[in-house]
């Protein structure tokens, strides 16, 4: 039996660009170490979710990992919660919240409360608080932005949203979809007025007001999702299993999975992410687990960028960075894919397949040893998310007999 | 954003051939322009199901179209009827049904009634009544065949057949499988009985009669099932869609799917249509429409005839009518492929994959410039019917993401 490295670079899938005479990123970066696993292996491409499908990192780490996207991504809720770095529990009730600006009335005055862009960490901290026997967890993000998470018996996601999506509108109650879902309607309710009461009378609104901007005077909620009940990934897969990730989405998910994080030092999550020390670490680690998922997010945030000399250079660094692994070929099995395309050309994910290599001892090669997106379709390899550990589990003779 | 033209080559894949060499018609034919679509982007293999999967016309499109055939496809009767060109509504039940000759104990004598090849329209029309408040239309097919389609409130399609299916028994009574499914057996028995009181007594089958052949006299009918009710293709892919389909079969799934028909002049379903128009109308409309499919089944018919040498002619005039969509790769999204293969060796569907193309500017391109059969399977495309619109959205930028 090996130990299995699977290595998501974030985003990786490209489209010709014109900044690289017309290649991929991943065509045109030098990459003798990634050129070198491919050779001694299998490539082809991958589907994170199915063909054509648009995946965000979310839908496609779940599906990675075994667990069906389409059952257990109920809403946005949960998982802009876990990328803000919230600590969730399955039942949880999770929010996407905006701060906004409202009149005495109740109407939506700004729904973005002039895009404020300090002191949420303040005010999401003024606004946790307890109501029967529910907690209520909040926490700020990108300028307006913030997680509201309800903790407790009996929650329900099934009811509609406090926010009115518009501006110039009152602010809703929210009302249950359900007989089931009243309590946590009622509670959402109560919440969003206690926020005003809190929000409008606090110093930094009061300075607000003062200084003539729109007081982050409410936290208006939307999208309520619960947060799934995944199976066990250690049981399931029978794996002790880690994680080296940066991104708080991912890390998140992980989490609910059972798979328990490895913190590296240096490990960013961003483009100055220290990628050697990741690999040193998934090998250290690989002593004593027998699966690492490793997430490098820096070619996804150059894809956004629209940046393809950078994304090329990003997957130049990790070439380099991945040299110590290719003397365990032996021990690991190794699979190095994306979890979807991000194209310098669109700046967002897509739908393209990715390639994707498995390299380990002992295994057929596709004799291909030059790997990118083009050469990678002339490989052996046709899977999507839901088959990569199955496949995982077979080449690191891991893999139980279904049947006799 | 791009608009998506989706050509269906009906029957397009076959098998190697005697008489062009031991090459399929694609491989055999003269085709700059497919070579040239096929090598600006991507090509692949395509199963209009699932692979080994013997598709109809109307299952294939089905699939493609977004709509599972294993529950959009609940019998043959809908399928014939809208072959024949009826007008049908969700809810309907059809059936087929054929002219047949019974004696006076309702015993069958002739399942095909001479195989009676004209003056069946008016006996078809003759039999269009209402029973209650159910509306029956009888509308002739080829020789002996015909469909029927009930239409009202409460029907059902888990009925037995009329037809005994063999000559020398009895005309059956048509029972119900279920309880609410018993108004839509007595309705079919009343209108058997009915058929041939009408019928035995329609001047056509008394001159029959008179000239010694097998009189017309009653229709009996066999394979119940209910018009499906398709999600709207527009609303479900957000595309405001269009068709250019010559063949009713097809014409009338769009129809229910919502999918706006355009009638071209010259345009006839068979081997003299006009493809040029095709194209030009085509282009015309998607200035108005997001997405249109296209439907050319002169390859099916040259395949059912065996006509490998047609087959290979028929390809090599869409290529030149294709010639004008060249210019709008920046435009378009263009998918080319077929909804079965029809060999000329077999003369019927069979399952084997078809070759697929998609071409716009931006894409990668698989470098892959002979597009057939066997080519086609060096390229990066696998997809099958479900994941035909997705691809297409995906590649036209009009994908909506799934989670973060």
């Amino acid at each position: 039996m090996k130990k299995i490295l699977l290595i998501i670079l974030d985003g990786l899938g490209d489209r010709p660009s014109k900044d690289l005479g017309n290649k991929t990123p991943l065509q045109a970066a030098n990459k003798k170490n990634l050129n070198y696993l491919a050779s001694k292996g299998m490539v082809g491409l991958f589907d994170p979710i199915s063909p054509g499908i648009r995946p965000g990192s979310d839908t496609a780490h779940l599906s990675i990992l075994g667990y069906d996207p389409y059952k257990t991504y109920t809403g946005r809720g949960p998982f802009e919660a876990l990328g803000l770095g919230m600590d969730l529990k399955p039942g949880d009730v999770a929010f996407r919240g905006n701060f906004a600006t409202v009149n005495d009335n109740f109407i939506v005055v700004d729904r973005r409360a002039g895009r404020i862009d300090n002191g949420t960490d303040e005010l999401a901290k003024s606004l946790n608080m307890k109501i029967g026997d529910v907690e209520i967890l909040v926490k700020e993000g990108v300028e307006h932005r913030a997680a509201v998470v309800l903790r407790g018996k009996n929650l329900s996601s099934k009811i509609t949203d406090v926010d009115p999506h518009q501006e110039n509108a009152s602010v809703k109650e929210s009302k249950p979809l359900d007989e089931k879902a009243k309590l946590t309607s009622d509670l959402i309710n109560e919440f969003t007025r206690r926020s005003y009461k809190i929000l409008d009378s606090h110093p930094i609104n009061i300075e607000r007001k003062k200084s003539g901007k729109n007081p982050a005077n409410i936290l208006l909620v939307r999208g309520a999702g619960i947060v799934p009940e995944l199976e066990d990934f250690n049981k399931k897969f029978n794996l002790k299993a880690a994680c080296i990730v940066g991104v708080p989405l991912i890390s998140g998910i992980c989490k609910l999975a059972g798979i328990k994080p490895i913190s590296v030092p240096g490990a960013t999550g961003t483009l100055n992410t220290n990628m050697e020390n990741k690999i040193k670490y998934a090998i250290e680690n690989l002593k004593e687990f027998d699966f690492i998922l490793m997430n490098i997010k820096a070619t996804d945030i150059a894809g956004h960028d629209g940046n393809a000399i950078l994304k090329k250079e990003v997957i130049e660094r990790a070439d380099k960075a991945f040299e110590p692994l290719l003397e365990h070929l032996d021990e690991y099995t190794i699979m190095i894919t994306g979890d979807h395309s991000t194209p310098c050309s669109v700046k967002d994910h897509t739908g393209d397949p990715l390639p994707v290599l498995i390299s380990t001892s002992g295994i057929r090669s596709d004799g291909i040893d030059e790997w990118n997106e083009i050469s990678a379709a002339k490989g052996s390899l046709r899977i999507s998310g839901k088959d990569v550990i199955n496949v995982l589990l077979n080449y690191s003779d891991r893999a139980e007999k279904f049947g006799a």
